[in-house]
């Protein structure tokens, strides 16, 4: 037996025991010495049982495993490699597996692992709150350490049950929902606005907004920042230039077509993000006339098209490393309250956030 | 206990068990009737043990373990969740989290996971062979049943015990080392071969060829057809023209620069894959002449450069619905011969593979 999760019973007990214990929460889990207590043992007999060394009687063995199962208590030592051969591993749940936003931050989380000595196993949520639930519990099952997530749901009680057991976990890109817990995130408004700014000072009026689907956090948040930007300009907003939704090429070059059609067409475009951006590249390019760009996120080869594509880059990989970062010091026992880390975008410009508006 | 692993043992036992009976291997597996035939039982009591369900006494409940580990024997069902709300997995060991070639093929084989009820997991390599065998073990231990592997190294006989017990497997985009195993390939000669003939008929006559390790096999493929073409050609290569080595920006632009430079330099670049082919296409846009470019593998946006880039494209998520196609073949029992499947690559022309030599 693993001493870490009991097999015979699973997740089912572990998830009875944080509701019975309620106070037994992230930052104030049950220790070794904890279980020594309940148990009426020395910290070197739970030791030798948590480590699967000789020298304890049946007997105590039992009383020392009741312990920590009434006690939800789970061994956190990550960078060490656990007796049979296993290795100490982290999890981290994607959105989507086939988008090169996630490529740098997949990397710097399995970076910040590899230096702890932990795999990286990572899974994908394809958007679905009911699949990120699934993996994000399948993971768990599999017995990672800690678990970096970036949510499609807003619902993550379901993690209660985990964390109490001693998972460490931290969010990054979006938020937990209904949950306290670390997050690490672009400052999605901020740069935003910025981006949107921009494009009000080159002279445009006339601005559209495509971003991500509504329930995302980072489209809302971006669709945020856009309006502040026109608000402090004093320009309304027309509804028919702002348009939420999947980034599928299909319906994004329908929404740009759209807003760049009619009398009043708008002269430029702020894109929700890399994958909204690349459509959009396509959309103006077979245009007959120069419509400003702005995208949030950067893109492969921006920096070639012409013009350049002016963005507002996040950094992915610190975004990853950040949170990493925290995982492990969660890990090695930090117990810090959960904390909301924000990073800073930066407008990057080439040449197509810097074109006027054509039709002045 | 969950009957398919034996927790307090591990993977010694298989490895063992799989030593002691060579014979066991993969396309001969053990059944649940062999396990019925050893423990002396009949079938439905191997199947009530294997899904944990009542009605088998402790004794009998043993005698069939003891025949699930002797045989090796391990359930292939991927389709099912097994008891415990353990879901069927697979597991997708990449080389590089970053590269955006893994996208398409990462979530060709989730949706394909998806569709037989099964949630993928990924690893990376980072292209360490130690790396690599460390990270299927430790997605064994966590019972993946079944592994989609694009392997960085070229021994995989520690496979064999968890191919032995039942882990479906199939490598793609390179092949398995001294085992025989399903393998899913792009025709890396051919592809590589047209692609320089293409330039050849072009008029080129120095062409450089800038590829990835040596060790990497389809390195090495993609040379060999560079090196086809240019003999069909009956144009000697100088080995000046030839640079092998890590992708990196820093030695693909050194590389291409050298070529580029002196009295005879190349007039066209066959880059060996997407990462090389970024870096060239930088390299070219700050040259004062132009310079032929064809590129293995598509990269976002090639066709909106000046002058779009020329591409070997593979289809990726061709490679990775093939794959998991194989993996759940195996895994539903077909008990197939392994084999090598060699998917066509397709020249597309966007400019920079049509320029003429420069110093004509």
């Amino acid at each position: 037996m693993d001493p870490l999760v009991d097999d015979r019973t699973g997740q089912r007990t572990v998830a009875e025991t944080a509701a019975r214990r309620p106070e037994n929460r992230y930052g104030n889990r049950p220790t070794m010495k904890d279980v020594a207590a309940r148990a009426g043992v020395g910290l070197k007999t739970v030791s030798r049982v948590v480590n699967g060394e000789p020298g304890v009687t049946p007997d105590t063995e039992r009383r020392v495993q009741e312990a920590i199962d009434a006690l939800g208590f789970r061994r956190n030592d990550s960078a060490r490699v656990l007796r049979k051969g296993r290795t100490a591993s982290i999890g981290l749940v994607l959105e989507d597996l086939a988008d090169p936003f996630y490529g740098p931050l997949s990397r710097a989380v399995e970076e910040v692992a590899r230096a702890h000595g932990a795999l990286l196993i990572n899974g994908s949520s394809a958007e679905d709150p009911d699949r990120e639930q699934e993996l994000v519990l399948a993971l768990c099952a599999r017995r990672v350490d800690g678990l970096v997530v970036i949510p499609a749901g807003d619902d993550h009680r379901y993690l209660e049950p985990e964390i109490a057991a001693g998972v460490a976990t931290v969010f990054v890109d979006r938020p937990a929902g209904k949950i306290d817990a670390d997050v690490v995130l672009s400052d999605s408004f901020g740069g935003a606005r910025d981006g949107v700014a921009h494009l009000i000072a080159h002279g445009h009026r006339r601005i559209g907004f495509i971003g991500d689907q509504p329930r995302i956090h980072t489209a809302i948040e971006r669709l945020r920042g856009y309006r502040a930007a026109m608000e402090d300009a004093d320009i309304p907003v027309d509804e028919a230039w702002v348009s939420l939704g999947v980034t599928d090429p299909e319906r994004v070059r329908v929404a740009a077509e759209t807003m760049l059609s009619g009398p009043e067409p708008v002269t430029a475009v702020f894109a929700g993000n890399n994958r909204v951006t690349v459509t959009v590249v396509r959309v103006l390019a077979a245009l007959d006339r120069p419509v400003a760009l702005v995208g949030f996120d950067d893109i492969e080869l921006a920096d070639l098209l012409d013009p350049g594509v002016t963005v507002v880059a996040q950094d992915a990989a610190q975004l990853g490393r950040t949170a990493a970062e925290r995982l492990f010091r969660q890990l090695d026992g930090a117990s810090e309250a959960p904390e909301r880390v924000e990073l800073p975008t930066r407008l990057i410009q080439r040449g197509s956030g810097e074109l006027p508006p054509a039709d002045r």
